[in-house]
């Protein structure tokens, strides 16, 4: 298999030289046959090529078998005009490789429960994943620009859907609630949006075919209260893509677990994309701090998705159980019994 | 006071029915001039008159002080086109008024913390108001409509603002921080939208006229993380209208007092209006068992602002205060010792 790896900003470089040296315990442990090959993406790309996604990290990239990613942005490009932002990069990564899925498992890791805001109580059997539409809507709509009106600016951005995008999304939501417990909450705002009316019937349309799976229909905002009402009652969420981003992020808070969340990004038959969905965390970066344990966790996802390797995937996510229930934690995890270790520490204990 | 009641859908005309007793009572306890005149809006009046906004009801809101809605829509009217769902009466009016800021206090109520799903020490000291954007935004830029694009059908909402429209809001937003703890936390998605690159822009600006007041950005996702992690390092939370609207229902869900938070929309010099944000909850309608609180608490907000009746605002909010001490719960608040009231018993206790 062959690996891109990107490590871009912040704490990135961090986990992913961790991961790396993940990737080699399984070169040597299983026998496979991983090459990685580095390349520049986000600020680190700004700094040194002018671009925060220069041609040969996604020449790189296309040629791979999948792409491993750190995390991109820090305060230091905040200044910068929109297309010379780190995230611009991973935004241009993500539409160039039509990387249109966007897949987060939530589930809260044993243990970890007291990092949770959330009452012990409703933490039980939370297992959802969040399935994002990631190459449509606001991100990417045109016009998206800022104008003179008169003696003003004024600035708009384009929420835009096909029905095609639509359907190739909610599709993949069924089919993984097929996999899964069957019951596929699809959010929308259809009480306001255009793109949402058209989702919805998409989905009701769609819903004839899958007639195992129980199609729920929330609003966005019943969403965001749902979730932490009673995070258990959700199995697939579907989502478009801004909606995605903003209940993703909290659910992943309410399972007190967000240094342990990986992510995957997949297209139709191009390679996928591997992150943690953590951020850059600037605030620590360099510190030798930064919990690695979502990083290889994408790196499990990778193994299993991309390669079909379940075992060597297997293998990563016991291991990191094991140490987890020995006590060990990285310092964001908060409480247990034994000391706090740094990222390669922690790196070298999985 | 003139006041336009539209009691609207779901169980918006039993809540409306105890506030209108309440105002005959402030009126017979501290001798006011309170003036009622009801009007049709959302799915009532479509059934009746085949629009959510009839005429003689805009006419009467803009004739008017103060306007006090209960809520509107119900899955009776999903299948409509967008203009004739009970939601389109509610933005028309908006939109009408000139209803630029949408204001939620988000507290938690003393006795109710038990209902929230948050853990316990996270709810000290919560108390934040959040300034939402009404008027502008996806709910209302054009283009805004399904089409056909080649074989398929599109979609498209637009997300549009000019610098007076943030500049209006964001001032609100810094005098409001201004009253109270002096923190102003404005939300965005600038590292993806160009309306929140000149959202952020503008905010900075006028963060010079306000040197008193410390101002933060968030991005929507961090928001939706921080809300949840630590909501009580919040004071002022400004945004605009489609993150506003997610975030202030995951605010109030959080507190566990949804069903106890009123909302006050203002102009910059038409009537205001005022309503709780819970919505219609068909689920529970006419069963006389839907909690009037918040109802309550937004005539009291209405009392305060538009009439500037401090006195008898605050006794409409110590009676509250002094029911829940007492245990009176409706039965969506959960727990308590005693007997569950129905919506004209805890009408009548208040
Ligand atoms: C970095 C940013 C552009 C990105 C997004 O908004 O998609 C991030 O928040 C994410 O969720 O992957
Ligand atoms: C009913 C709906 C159109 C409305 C909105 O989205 O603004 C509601 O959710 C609200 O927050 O007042």
């Amino acid at each position: 298999m062959r690996v891109a790896v990107l490590p871009g900003d912040g704490i990135g470089p961090e986990i992913t030289r961790e991961a790396v040296n993940l990737l080699e315990e399984i070169v040597r442990l299983f026998q496979r046959n991983i090459e990685i090959q580095y390349g520049q993406i986000g600020g680190a790309a700004i700094d040194e090529e002018g671009t925060p996604l220069p041609k040969a990290t996604l020449q790189l990239c296309r040629t791979s078998d999948a792409v491993l990613l750190g995390a991109v942005g820090g305060p230091k490009w905040d200044g910068q005009p929109g297309h010379l932002r780190p995230e611009a990069g991973l935004l241009a990564l993500r539409k160039e490789l039509g990387l249109y899925a966007n897949l987060r498992p939530i589930t809260v890791f044993a243990g970890l429960e007291g990092a949770s805001p959330l009452k012990g109580e409703l933490l039980q059997d939370v297992d959802m994943v969040i399935v994002r539409e990631l190459t449509g809507g606001l991100y990417f709509g045109t016009p998206k620009e800022r104008r003179r009106s008169g003696q003003e600016w004024e600035a708009v951005d384009t929420l835009h859907y096909t029905e095609a995008e639509i359907e190739r999304i909610l599709r993949l939501g069924f089919e993984m609630a097929r996999q899964r417990r069957r019951l596929l909450t699809s959010v929308d705002k259809a009480n306001v949006l255009e793109t949402s009316r058209l989702w919805r019937e998409t989905a009701e349309r769609l819903a004839l075919e899958y007639p195992d799976v129980t199609l729920n229909h929330l609003l966005v905002d019943n969403a965001a209260m749902q979730l932490i009402k009673c995070p258990s009652r959700f199995d697939v969420i579907v989502t478009e893509n801004m909606f995605g981003d903003i209940l993703s992020d909290e659910a992943a808070m309410i399972t007190g677990s967000i240094g342990m969340l990986p992510s995957a990004s997949l297209s139709e038959t191009g390679p996928g994309l591997y992150e943690p969905i953590h951020g850059s965390a600037p605030d620590i970066a360099g510190q030798n701090k930064a919990n690695p344990l979502a990083m290889f966790l994408s790196v499990a996802m990778m193994l299993r998705q991309t390669a079909g390797w379940a075992r060597e995937a297997d293998a990563i996510q016991s291991a990191i159980e094991s140490v987890l229930a020995e006590g060990w934690r990285t310092e964001d995890l908060g409480e247990p019994g034994t000391a706090r270790l740094t990222t390669s520490e922690m790196g070298a204990k999985v």
